[in-house]
């Protein structure tokens, strides 16, 4: 292979991705959409010019397989999402589908084979953007998906059950969706990073520990408004300032910890003029950890905290839960597996937790599950200014090759998750 | 007088006020308004059955004068305004006219005169609520007031020259609205406190040591959007948790002064997501103080503060400077008179700083000033509920009336304050 070989065709294969959209001169991709339609059509030609046979589950998630050496064997499944939010980068979702792809496309070349079948998906709603669902795909794979979301409907009030049908899927189908568990050996799902670590580091490709647990809560403070020049620093009870101080106490609790994130997002404060006192403030907080007690211990503590505060400045504090999403570890093994096909591309994996939610954390339900990241410019995501590396995007198919020469089905496993390393 | 007789005839005259309104079920009665104009005369017919002659000046004003025993002698000037904010309180502005008026009309019932003539003046643009001006009447009387500000206009479009030829006035005359100096030996406003002061203190009276100067300033703080689960706690560049710290630093810098209040009124974050670390905050600071050196100094350090801060946590942040006004010293023998005249009710006098502006800073560039405030419920002003205790405007008509009493002009002083205190 040429020098970043894989890389040129998977960027090459991504770009081209990028012109199925539902807009004009931005990248679009809704589910259940024309350009998701196309988007499908271009993926299943493709898979099949790599040797694979395709099939498309009862929610429009393209399975393409590439037989074992003995055929009907279980399969590792590797894949991610194809569609986006508006406005969107060609990255996030698609690049973990395009890169299992250029890696069968490699084994095909060369006729190898594996004693197991490896199975690229593709779902077709992970960002949740145009019904109020997110992650069917994995979920109906999973078995996982509560039939009574075929009657969600989108903005424009076209339910999700229509929508299937006018795709060409049948959802009465949905049942025969989920996947034999005993058939699924395991889960891998590259991946943007998202974020800022890998970049930090100078590695291209990190290896996901947890998928983050997440709670959210709505913060209410109760002051009393008054004139800015008339009331006395002793005689004020602030809610603006009692705001900004629980703030720092979020932040504060979330740095002592090396486990967990917590963002104050939104912050209002009313009326909200320059020489009114502030007799109302209400702020957004999001916490996240790979571990849910450390998320469970900081809510605690949290809560503790802005009691504390409130009572201290004279103010009224009401903090409501508004979500609540555990987290989900990847399995120990594939985390291993996955370090030492890193390391094998030449690069140090980095050991990280994914703060974003991913379809991973529904096929959880189903197999052991691995999550590679590749190294984003800036961090960014969900911004048409994604941008990844030619040579990170080579060293992330050079990994999942890796990975799949060294993966080995262990059999009779059982429920647990069925596979081992190659000696 | 039966107890409280002066604090019923005030609370009295301030509820038949109170029906000069602009709108039908609430208080609002804007400069140059028929509800202004309706409560000129009734003013105008309440002073002369007080025995005063009474002239409108070219700005509005209503001035009633209470002949000394000498007649054309120099006149103890005592006031404040006639309008209102809309939906106001009854109390804000028109206390300050009608509590001198009864202390008047008790002159005027026993025949008492001084050596010196008492004139109350009625301003009629405090609050700056109709046109884009304030304090036109105690700067027109001050010889202070901008003849350009006659073109300004209000939200119908009317300029101030031609509203106050419709109301009938001369706005050409307006060169000669300025009071002679040397016939103003000082000028006294009662008000309510519109703060929380006395109220704390128990105490129905209180002795305005100064008027606060203020600063007020726009910081805006600019770091880096990202995303709420990706980016870990020690790379982000959080916009509003470096402005949360910098309000608190704000209000530190306050209370750590004696003589000084700091406020945070607005705060914004964007994009205000709550998954997203917000990449720009944008905030308000009112800083007043009595002391123009206090306030300057705590300006300096805050900019050196938010400096520092934004250093730390590497975001960026400017500070606009949107209003400067220097504070203004009441006379000291003013304070040290209104000081007895309180004592002499039986009350202790509470001495404090004025948070808010009134007519009285304007008057200051005339003659000496000094000003009374009277406790209201809660702090509460510019609202319906605005409220103050009948015995409490017993109490201010009583401390004017002793006020006036110990008051003596001081012959032949010149420009220097003109006066002294009876023996």
């Amino acid at each position: 292979m040429s020098e970043n070989g894989f890389g040129a065709r998977l960027m090459h294969m991504l770009d081209a991705f990028a012109c199925h959209s539902d807009e004009q001169d931005r990248l679009t991709r809704l589910y259940l959409s024309s350009a998701h339609k196309r988007a499908c059509e271009d993926l299943i030609v493709r898979m099949r010019q790599a040797g694979m046979t395709v099939r498309t589950d009862p929610v429009a998630t393209v399975i393409g397989r590439y037989e074992a050496t003995a055929p009907g064997a279980p399969a590792l499944l590797i894949g991610s999402h194809i569609d986006t939010v508006r406005n969107a980068g060609r990255y996030d979702g698609t690049l973990g589908v395009l890169a299992a792809l250029v890696a069968v496309e490699e084994l095909n070349r060369t006729g190898e084979r594996r004693p197991f079948a490896i199975e690229i998906v593709a779902f077709g709603d992970e960002e949740g953007v145009r019904f109020p669902v997110t992650l069917c795909g994995s979920k109906a794979l999973a078995g996982t998906l509560d039939p009574s979301v075929l009657g969600v409907a989108d903005s424009d009030g076209i339910e999700l059950r229509d929508a299937l049908i006018a795709f060409g899927c049948d959802p009465d189908d949905l049942s025969n969706a989920r996947y034999d568990p005993e058939c699924a050996l395991a889960f891998i799902e590259a991946h943007i990073e998202q974020g800022p670590v890998l970049e930090d580091a100078g590695q291209p490709l990190g290896v996901v520990t947890a998928i983050n647990g997440a709670k959210r809560y709505r913060v209410s403070v109760i002051g009393s408004a008054g004139h800015a020049g008339t009331v006395p620093m002793s005689l004020r009870r602030d809610a603006l300032t009692a705001a900004a101080e629980m703030v720092l106490a979020v932040e504060d609790l979330a740095r002592a910890s090396d486990d967990a994130v917590a963002t104050v997002g939104a912050f209002t404060a009313q009326p909200g003029a320059v020489n009114v006192i502030a007799g109302e403030a209400n702020f957004t907080v999001d916490l996240r950890s790979p571990s849910n007690a450390v998320c469970d211990d900081i809510a605690g503590k949290l809560c503790g905290t802005m009691t504390e505060i409130a009572a201290r400045r004279g103010v009224q504090v009401a903090v409501e839960e508004t979500h609540a999403m555990p987290s989900v570890a990847c399995a120990e093994q594939l985390i291993g597996a996955l370090g030492k096909a890193v390391d094998m591309t030449g690069h140090v994996p980095v050991m990280l937790p994914s703060g974003a939610g991913h379809d991973a954390m529904a096929m959880a339900s189903l197999c052991a599950t691995g999550m590679l990241f590749v190294r984003c410019q800036d961090g960014l995501s969900h911004h048409p200014d994604e941008a990844i590396a030619e040579a990170d995007a080579h060293a992330c198919v050079e990994a999942i090759l890796h990975f799949i020469r060294m993966f080995k089905p262990v059999p009779n496993a059982g429920a647990s998750p069925a596979f081992g390393l190659a000696d």
